[in-house]
């Protein structure tokens, strides 16, 4: 993040309908599915293969742009796994696409399951595993997002995956829909909320995972759209990296997101999907341009204001 | 299930180090992968195809010994997400293949996500999607287990999209793993536990889609290892039909689910696993003699008890 001078994630979450155009044209090259893992396209191609190779396209296309401006990638892999057959081969191709160009990956599935169905998932989404006939690869993620709802169990073969490659978990803290009141927000007889002592659990299950940086390895997801949770949050998890989604289309603004950078300037991961890749539909411009410009604009207020927090922390 | 006389369903949780014996050899069928959606092997077969066909054999010859004794099969996603490129067709092939067998299919993902992502999701695993060059299907799965902690507006989405299809979704209540004490089993301020309140919301979910037979098209996931809150879930869900995972190899036993019946011969799910496919390793038998005796075994102890508890209720 130094490095790139930037806490911004691209967020992948192709919608068909709002594909830039000319991302259906690039049908016939064998490596449009999965550039590094010779996943060729079939020959003969339904609307399954088309609408799979239309959406890789699509992303490369955003990666292209606005990658110099961020600093990893996440794939929501619902809009993955809705491609059909070649869902997970997009996916793993694009994730190489990325690390490519320099970005990390944070494969955004809210997985949580027990035992040997979280380590099946955690060796999907990053090294894979050994099969029967040979090595079968991973998505080779550097980061999961996981579901705390099943409790520890359920998050540790995932953050054994992770820290396998050297990366790590961030657990679903407190989310930005409404539905958050339901169950995240329900207040605890021993005091606090559901959310709270979820905040509890990530900063115990990271305890060991906290590096040089000063930062763990378990961190936790929260929604940017009501940024007075973020402050308690920094307090019970002082070394978690926060992955904030939820500026720009659903309301978030940078501005608000401060206190994450209290754990030092890695301590907030800035996701932004739709106000991106859908920035030319205000500004008029090329989308390439605009979600260039509007990656920029993101990468610079962020920047700024974790200077700020920083040199006054 | 009346006219199956069975409760049973056989989960398909493929472990690659217990494959049948003879399923890696089944490569060079054209069917193989996907055998109602004509998903071909690629000709020049690497370690991935060749595991994920030997997977497909696997659960086919597994299908084919029990499908009788049995009402549905559950698919655990991750087992299928960890064979890389061709998961998802080895599992919509398999749902088709069970289908064709007079199977109920449940997708056992676990997912939860909000609005767009949720639907993604829920389209992929039911009745896909009309893409931009035509129609991308879906798993075709009758019922989806889904995670609550994001809430009802979490949820909403998937049970949509079952319903499109005259399906339901299975909410997860109280799970069998060490780890629900942490979250699941939270005293609330307000009185009872996250999971009782779960339930409740999952009954509320489900008001409105009781049908004929006095169960909603809303049920849960209660692990089987647990039987005294079987009796209590049934209290705060009276219409919910009830997934019963844990059987056998997790140490749940079927003499204790009866309060699932108290709703009706339909009101319980009891999914095996492990049980079924490994069978052979105590009886000696052959693979598919012992999971067909082993399933018709649960099968029948399973139907006795409903038939007791739906006499004396």
């Amino acid at each position: 993040m130094a490095e790139r001078e930037s806490q911004i994630v691209l967020g992948l979450d192709p919608d068909l309908l709002s594909l830039w155009p000319g991302s259906g044209e690039a049908l016939g090259s064998q490596h449009d599915i999965e550039p590094f893992q010779g996943g060729a396209v079939p020959v003969e191609t339904g609307p399954e293969e088309r609408t799979a190779v239309a959406v890789a396209s699509h992303c490369r296309a955003l990666i292209d742009a606005t990658a110099e401006a961020c600093v990893a990638v996440k794939l929501q892999l619902a809009r993955f796994e809705v491609l059909g057959r070649h869902g997970l081969a997009v996916a793993r191709g694009l994730a190489a696409y990325a690390r490519a160009a320099g970005l990390l990956v944070i494969a955004d599935g809210k997985r949580g399951d027990i035992d040997v169905s979280a380590a099946a998932y955690a060796a999907a989404l990053t090294d894979g595993i050994e099969g029967p006939f040979g090595p079968v690869p991973g998505l080779g993620a550097d980061l999961l997002t996981v579901n705390p709802l099943m409790g520890r169990d359920a998050l540790e073969p995932f953050l054994a995956a992770a820290r396998r490659s050297g990366g790590g978990v961030l657990v679903l803290v407190r989310t930005s829909n409404p539905g958050a009141a339901d169950v995240e927000d329900l207040e605890l007889a021993a005091g606090g909320s559901v959310w709270e002592r979820i905040a509890r659990l990530a900063d115990e299950l990271g305890e060991r995972g906290v590096g040089e940086s000063g930062l763990s390895d378990v961190g936790a997801v929260l929604g940017a759209t009501r940024p007075e949770h973020l402050a308690r949050a920094r307090e019970l998890m002082p070394a978690a990296p926060l992955l904030l989604p939820g500026v720009g289309a659903q309301g978030g603004r940078v501005q608000e997101l401060g206190a994450a950078f209290a754990a030092g300037r890695a301590g907030g991961l800035i996701s932004a999907s739709r106000s991106i890749s859908e920035a030319h539909r205000s500004s008029g411009e090329a989308p390439a341009r605009a979600a260039r410009a509007e990656a920029e604009r993101l990468r610079e207020s962020a920047w700024a204001l974790s200077s700020e927090v920083c040199a006054t922390s």
